[in-house]
This record gives structure tokens, sequence and C-alpha cells, in this order.
């Protein structure tokens, strides 16, 4: 009964049966094997688009050597302040661009608006600042919600119109994608997004990342790299066979719907227990909602598992995963109502 | 009939039913979980010695996050010049140590010698001058030789003297230790090693290694490295699950013992084909053999494959793994006698 | 008649004149020569305190070289928006600590409040998280205005708590110190500061800079750091001889005293025209006045000379300097008066 | 009677003339001053040329600078194990280019073979290995030695056919425009080199170097670059003056023409001294001369100073400067001559 984070989840079972399905014979290393080239093919058949696909094993690797494909050391990166890149990467981004500049640009329900990034971007040709170079969306956000296509699409046009690199971080993007219920190019590089950190560990996967660079003249620099940041795989058959088996038979999307699912579940209970605050709209696998401290206490005494948003504070956040069993929900729920009730009568 | 290279083979079944058997149920992110916990005690254990331990995704990181915690931006990292950091990391050490140098001592077989190193320490102080900061050996070495506990020791006085860290490279840590028929805690600490990369990739493991700092002192830095080094996994305990099983026992060693045999088995079947040459003693799993061009390409044509060490050169670097089959070896053999009998039946 | 900046002057004359006498015969390069020495005592002396001293030939570089010796790649900054640092070095202070992150801490008149950085200090010891690593002050500030003995010290006090390094940016440390009317020693080392830039090219040089630092172990890596970052002089005896002038008889003094008292008269002076806000307290040599557009266009009509502080904007940044003319400051009030009484008739 | 270094010399009189006679009056900051401006064309005429030029205060700073333009950080850079930016910079130029990987090619008379070179390029195009970038030549060499413009043009040949960038340590360029006798574009880019260090501070300037970029497109990221690099002189007209002094009425070559005259004296004068061996042919301003211990002892008690070029050895490195007196010259000689002569004695 963990609500942590979709990572505390395992992998699921066809991801591993994949494992040992492809560990027969040799395999030339370092992705030139053919399941990787295979691998490689899928994705671009996927976002309908030729693009170059660099598979490695983190989400932090991922985003950061997505970022310094598009931003120079004197470089600014644009991004929400509460994103993973900003908060989260104990200066992954810095290191791996060699020193770039986070700017972070504030906005409801963790996304950046337009207009506020348009007005921010200052000093371009200036040698006394750092470089307006990039920016980095979270889809789905670090909130919870989903940038629609025309938002991503209006971000997109602010970027054309001053020359930025646009990076997604997909850590969530199945989610995000079947919240939409769009096609993956409608979000991406329809949309005007160059590189796509295209997750699978947080969706099912053991650990399997891609890169998809979707204007192969912004890969030129991303094979040294990933090499370099040690990322490049010499048994990367393993990486292959993790995203071979969550893209086949669509299963990357039905994982997603059944955490999306289990999300709205949680979140439309919760908006109904007295007292809860639901702080951002639920469009994806997480819930952001604010507890009586009672309540929060029963739920932790009844066993369950999860983060306060700010330590000591009473915002929650709920994640739901893949594999999130309804009864866990469905035992939360009863508890919080449960809590609540005593609280309200308490206070009678 | 892959001799390229060890990381050609997949895992060992053991390694993957792991993976399995460590999915269910939900465990803490990042290392916070108990398996992980186990898995480091597990490994402070083999080397007889408390020790911090860093699991990362691959022997690049291992070595790379290990001369960081040792060499400072400006430091020297002395190392054999056909070593992996020098060679084959695409600048990954100069990366993560923030613009180190390394400078390489030539010797013989793979090794460095600890009288060579001596003479070449200098500038130590001198602002003009990259400071010297750390030793890297490569155990078993790319020559496919093994330092004896006795010439590491040599070395690790040159250090003491110098103040140097010293690092070890052991992506074929067990082989050299099956080689050498001793204690791990003989070769490591034991002989003045402060770090060692443990590798697990290459001896059947999926992606695993471990960076063991024996003295936790010189570890201080090396979970902020990790993380921003992009090695950190969310789902850790996939990385935690396959040393459990590598160790579990004693499969490591049997693994190592396997690909040595194989390999004393090959070098000495070549060392009787007329025209060869064994280039380097056979104390681990590597054969580095020149070979008549007719026999090379004889041994293609049979669909042997295999790395010339200098493109278009006739000297080989065979490589058996844990899993190569006896009776490859005794084809590779026959097929070698067969093309070299052929070409002295043409010279006479 | 300029006063964009105190960096549009050129050096006084008692500087060059010591580079001149200082000119003649051979000197050990790099430092090791006696001018050096004796001006690195001589800024001791100043001080009241043993301190290394590392002198430079620009501004940019005492800072980011003093940032770099406090914080690790993965440390946090801690700074007030407006500072150099933070807007004006193109990512200087992130390339010379290899990644650190600079996190503004907003306040008035240009100074972050003790009580604002203390509630900003997270995530220690959290390896998600860059690390709470250093704070840097700028004394006088950006705005003109000078922090107190007191305020630094409750500075260095949540410094203390939280283990940060305190670096203050000094490019314009000797008008503080006079407009405080207090030692040295009060508002650095005493009051709780590690490394001071001590800037002199604002205020009379040609090009000097000094890092001192109060406490000798954290000077360690510095001598590496000024060789390798390109601070390291060859004939550094003519960066010795610019502070061997400016700190004799107190010339430096000398100089922020005529800057200051300009800068009050020019401060006073404009109070009193219509129309006119003074932004900040004028505490050193910087006025942050707004004033109606008709009267700026009248002063850029009448050939003065400076910024307006955001392209476009109302609010003038006016800098004046060791050598600015009274003369001058009287032209510009003249010319601001004048213009601003044509305003007001027009208005009526 | 110091031949320690050219930079033991101080400025010629004319450079510091010319910063008295630019002080007066306010100048723009950061090179946006009139004088620089024309400074930048006078180089550009000098090399026949329209060229972008940066200048800076250290001959490390234009190096590496100049390096990071034609080097990513996962390149390597060709150079002569003698060469400075090898041996002399604490590691500086993998501090500016991000970490690329120096490659000494080794060569008589402190000079690079065009055919060594082109052996030692390898791994093009593979992620595993360091990727060749650029090549980086001392003109006059640390030997004391002149590249001919063939020499030059047969690396740049090389350069060219792998797409390497060709850098030039100019650090003592007028030492060998004067000792070629030819123009400055001849062993330039009309040879094939893409960017020089020009060097004015070993010969008579106090500091003061230029990055010459001879085109532009390679030119885009230095202006970023020499600000974060902390080499953007906030009163930027005070390295223009010195420039504009060294360039006028050929200052420079009159300047390296004394220095080069006076080695010549000094190497034809020790090469008659009994027991010595001139190491290398005496082109530019340095003589290396390996002298009876006896010699060299006396030479010191006779208070000369000068470097062994190993600590301890009897190889010595001599350097005249352009304000070297021919009477120091013609005592360094005779004292030679008088302890040579008592050698020869004591051994009859």
């Amino acid at each position: 009964m963990n609500f942590c984070s979709d990572n505390t989840a395992g992998a699921h079972p066809k991801v591993l049966e994949a494992l040992v399905a492809h560990n027969a014979g040799a395999a030339m290393p370092y992705g030139n094997d053919e399941l990787t080239q295979r691998v490689e093919k899928r994705i671009a058949e996927i976002f309908e688009r030729d693009c170059a696909v660099f598979l490695v094993g983190t989400g932090t690797a991922a985003n950061v050597l997505s970022l310094a494909a598009l931003t120079p050391p004197w470089g600014v990166v644009y991004c929400h302040p509460g994103s993973h890149i900003n908060c989260d990467e104990c200066g992954a981004p810095e290191f791996f661009t060699g020193g770039a500049k986070l700017m972070p640009i504030a906005g409801a329900d963790g996304k950046i608006a337009a207009a506020d990034l348009d007005g921010a971007i200052t000093g371009a040709g200036v040698v006394h600042h750092a470089q307006p170079a990039s920016i980095s969306l979270t889809q789905a956000t670090e909130a919870g919600t989903v940038y629609t296509e025309g938002e991503i699409g209006a971000i997109a046009d602010v970027a054309r119109r001053h020359r930025l690199g646009l990076h997604v971080d997909g850590a969530r993007f199945a989610n995000a994608l079947v919240s939409l219920n769009c096609r993956p190019a409608d979000i991406t590089w329809r949309a005007g997004v160059d590189i796509l950190s295209f997750g699978a560990t947080k969706n099912g996967a053991v650990a399997a990342e891609a890169v998809v660079v979707f204007d192969r003249e912004k890969a030129a620099t991303l094979g040294y790299r990933r090499k370099r940041g040690g990322q490049l795989w010499s048994k990367m058959r393993f990486i292959s066979a993790q995203f071979d088996a969550y893209l086949k038979d669509d299963l990357w999307l039905a994982n997603a719907r059944h955490a999306n699912a289990t999300a709205k579940t949680l979140g439309q209970g919760l908006a109904g227990v007295p007292g809860a605050r639901i702080e951002h709209p639920v469009q994806a696998n997480e819930i952001f909602v604010t507890l009586p401290e009672p309540v929060i206490r029963g739920l932790e005494q009844d066993g369950f598992k999860f983060y306060r948003w700010v330590e000591g504070g009473q915002l929650l956040r709920l994640v739901t995963s893949f594999n999130t069993e309804p009864a866990h929900v469905e035992a939360f729920l009863a508890s919080a109502r449960r809590h609540a009730a005593r609280g309200t009568q308490a206070a009678q």
C-alpha cells in the first residue's frame, strides 16, 4: 500500500520475460546488436518520424543529455521551479551542460505559460549574460497535470522566435499521452518539440529511458555525450529488450491507463473526504491533496506510505503506478474517510 | 562462436531469476530498500572490511566516479597507456573529474611497474603543473595478465609516499582473483588499494558494478557524484538483485573460473599452432595472439568472430566468458590448425 | 560627463606612476618577486590578520575563484537576485565551480536578510538536491547600499549554523568601508566573512583585484585554481605595483571618499528635482533614481551618459568614481532641474 | 643579469607611456571603447585579413580560449610533449575545453613533424574514443626553434585532411617572425592556421595577449568564453593601449630582433666554450645548452640567474628579452669561459 512514487513499483512481468527471452546467444555490445536497432526503429514508427534514439539507464541521464545537446555551457535553460531538473538532480543539468544556468519560470499547476516564458527571455547576444538556449517542459508535470497540444505549441512558438531548443522531460510521457488521448507526434515534434526524454522506468520497466531526437542534426554530439556520460551499456540488448516488451501490443499505454485510472478514482474519492482539498487537477497518475493532520496520521498508522510534499506539511503527493491494486485505493479512501469522520465528530 | 568480448555474452540465468524473484512488492527507491542494504553488507563481508558501496549501472561510471573521488580537477591520474580509462571512455574520466589529466605509464604485459611510476611523478606543489593525485590499475589488465599481490603492494608504496589515491579498475576483478587464488582483501585494501570498481557485468550480470571504497572518508562526495552523474537508479533493487545472485554460492567465482579455464585451453592450443605467437601470458580470460593472415581469414570464413587488436593487423584479442562453450574453443582451435596446416603446405 | 559606471574612469595617476617605478630591473615571475610578497603582507596588515592573498586581473576572476574555493560542483551559492555573480558573469560562477547552482534570495535595497536566507536553506545531506555550500554578499551592494557590521554578522550566524562559506564581493569594498567608517576587519573576518574579493579596479586601479582568504585552510586549492583559471600573471609585479600605490598613504580610502561624497551630492540634489524618486538610500557611489522621461531625454541631449537600469525604463543608475569632477555633478543637477522645470511649466 | 625567462623583464617604456597617454577621460568599458576597436583593426591590418580579435590578460588565457573554440569536451588536442599547454598550465586546457585530452606528439627540437602527427590521429567517429579535434603548435617553440612556413603548411594539410582546427601558441610569435623574416600572414592563415595566440607580454608588454581568429565563424563562442573565463577587462583600454604602443612603428619587431640577436650572440659564444653543447638550433631568443657542472656553479656564484631545465641537471635554458643588455651577455660568456678554463686546467 505504497503511494510514495511510481518507482516503488517493480517491473511489469512482460518486461522481465523479455530480458530472459533476449538473453540467449551472443550479441554485439554497445548497441551494435540487432535488437537495439529494431527498437530504435520501433520508436521512430511510434513517433511517425525518422529520429535519432539513444537508450540510457536513468531518467536523470536522459534529461541531462538532452539538455546538453541543446544548451552551451553559458546557456540558460528555462524550466518550472518545481521541475525535476531544477530540484531533484543534485546539479546534474549543470554538470552535463558544463555549467548552464536553470532559470525557473513559475506557473500554476506545474506548468509554464507561454507569455511568462516570453517575458523572461532576455540578454541574447550580450556577453555579460548567460545566453537563452533551451526550454524544458515536464509532461506529465510534477503537479500531476498535463500540457495540452495547444499549450505546447504556444511555448514552441516562443522557442522558435527566440531560437531556443525545446525539450520535454517525459518520465511520465505515457501517462500524459493516454490522458490527452492523442498521438505521440501530436505533443512532440508536430507541436515543436526537439528532444523527448521518453521514459519507461516509472511505467513498468526496470531501467530504460530513451532520448528521442526529432531532428537528427541536433543529435550530432549525443553519441559522444552518452558514452562519456557513462550511459552506453555494454550489454545494451538489456535496455532494448525492456523497450521491446514495453512497446509491444501497447503495453506501455495499458500500463499508463491503469495508473491514470486508479489515480482518478483516488482523486475523486479524496475530493469527497471532509477537510480534503485537491490542489491540482488530477490528469495523470499523481494526486496532490491537502488533508487534516489527524487524517494523515491515521493513514500512516493504517500502514499507508506516501510523501508529505514539504516536510512536516499537510500537502501529500500520492502516486499510482501500472500495478497499483484497486483494492489498495479503496482501502486508502476508506481509511481517509474513517479518520476524517472521527475528526468531524471530535470537533462537534 | 563469438570471442569478441565478454560483453557479447548475455547474463547468467541465476542473475535473471533474481530480477524476477525481487520484483514482487513495493520497494523504496534510490537504494533505500532492504535488498540494496543487504547487498552492500555482503560486499563488505566478502572484502572483510567495513566499506562504502555505491552500486551503478556501467563500468565507465564505476571507474570515473572512483577517479573523481580521488582526483581534483587539476590532478594527474597515472595509468597504463592501454587502460580502458585512457583509451575507451571518450573522455569520461576528464568529464567526471572536472578536467584531470591522464598520464600514461608504459609497461610490459599491460602492467605498470612501481619504479616507472615512481620516476614519472613530478611537480607536486608547483602551481604550474597538474598535480599528482591518483593511480589507476586494471585488474585483470587489458593484456589479459594479472597483478600479483606483491606488485600491487609495491605500487601502493609509491602511492603512499607521494600521497596518491590508488584505484583498481576491476571490470574483470573476479578473473584476476581466481587466477591468483587469493582473498579479495589481499589484492585490494590489504595491499593498499583505496577504491575498487568491482565489476559484475562482464562476468554474468546484466548491468551491475559497484564502487567499493575501503576508507569511508574517501567516499564523502560519492553519493552526490553518483546522483548528478545520472547513476542513481530509481529502481535500485534491480542492480542489487543482480549482485545478490552474483555473489550467492560463489557464482561469481565459478563464472570467472570457467572463463579463465577456457581461455587457458584456448591459449595453450593456439601456442601449438604453427606461426602463432602468444603475446602476453594468459592469466585471466583474454588471449592476445598473432596469427598468420591466412589463418585469420580462414577463421573468419569459418564463422568465428573476434577483434583484430589494431585494424588490419594480425594481432588478435580473443575473450572467453562465463558461458563460453568448450566445444566452441575446440572448434576454434581445429579451424586454426587446419588453416595453419594449409599455409605450411602451400609454403613447401 | 559619464555616469555609466566607475569603470569608465581611467586609473589614478599614482597607480600609473607605480607601474613605471617598479618597471626597472628583473623580477621573478608569477608572483615570486619581492614586491608581490610585500603587497600580500600589506593587505594582511590592513585586515589585521594573517591571511592568504591571491592577486588577479579581474573582478569576475576574484569572485568566481572565491566561490570555487567554498563550493563543490554540486553546491548551492545563495546570493541576491541582482548580484553581479547572478546576472553579469555569463555563467562564470558555474564554470569555475564546476556546475554549482546560484540560488537567488530576494531582499530590499540589494541586500539579503538573514532570516530570508535561513528559510531558504534546505536539502543538506540529501543526495537528490544541490547542497547548501556558500553565501555571497555584495559590499557595497548593486543597489548602492551598504551592509552594516550587524547585518553581516547575522548572516554569518546563519552561515555558521548551516556550515556554509561566506564570501563578500568587494568590487566596491572601499566605498562601503568609508561609508561605514569602520575598520576593514570589522566587516570581514571579525563579522564572520571567509573570503573577500578585494577590488581596486573600480576605485582607481588599471586591473587589480585580490582574493583575500582569512582562513588559510580555505585557500588550499586557490593557487592551482588561479593558475588554471588563466589568472596567474607572469609579470605579476604589475598587479602588485598597482596595489602598492593603491594602499599607500590611504589612497584607496581617499578615492572612495571622493566617489561617495560626489554621489551624496548628486543624490541629494536629485531628491529635490520635481518628479524624481530616489529608489535606494545613497550609501556608496551609486544613485538609483527614477526620473520623468523628458528629464532623461534632456540629460541625454545635454551630453550626459548613464544607463537606464532596464532598457527603455525610467530608472537610472548613476555611478560616481574616484575622479568624478564636482563640476560635472553640478552640471548634471542643473540640467535635470532645468528639464524638470520645463516639464512643470508645460503641465501648467 | 637574469636569463631565467623573458617574463622577468619589465615592460618597454613606450608601453607604459601609452598607459598614461590613454588614461585621460572616460572610456566605455569591456572593449566598447574606440581605442580597442582601433587596435583590433590594426591587428587585422598586420595580418592582412579580416579577423576576430579578443584581447586578454594572460598567455594561458589566450591559449586555452583558443583551444576551447576549436575542441569539444570530448576532443583531442595534439601537441608537443614539451609544449606549455601540456606541461605548464595546471590543466587550464582541460578546464576551459570542458575535459579535452592533450595527446603529445614527440618531435626533435620542440617541433611536431607532419607525418608523425598524421600517424597519431585515430578514432574519428568512434564513440569509445576521444575525438580528433585540434592541433596546437608553439611558435617559436619551447626549444627556441622556429617552424618554417613549409612545416606549418604540411601540418595544416594534415589538419585539413582530418578536419582538425589548427592553433598556434604565439607567446613568442614576434621572435619567430623576425627569425623567419616573413610576413605575419605567411606563417598563420596563409599557411592554414585557424587561431593564433598573439603574445605581447613576453616581448615588452605588461599583460597583453590577443586571440586572433582568422575565420570569423570559428570565433562565434569566444565572446562568451572570454567573459565567463574572467578575461573581459572592464578597463579594456589598458590592454589596448599596450598593443597600440607595441605595434606602433614596429616596436614589437624591434624588440624581438634585439632579443633574438642577443640570443644568437650568447649561443655562438657558448658554442665555443670548452665542454659546452648547444642542444637545439638557436633560432629565436632561447638557448638550450649543456655545460659542465663546475661552469654552471661558477656562473651561479658570479650572480647569473637561469634555470636548469631539469632540476639538478646540467642542461640550462637561457632566455634573452627585448631589454637584455649586451654587456650582460658578454659578462655571461666571460664568466663561462673563465670557469671552463679552470676546469680544463684542473683536468691537466
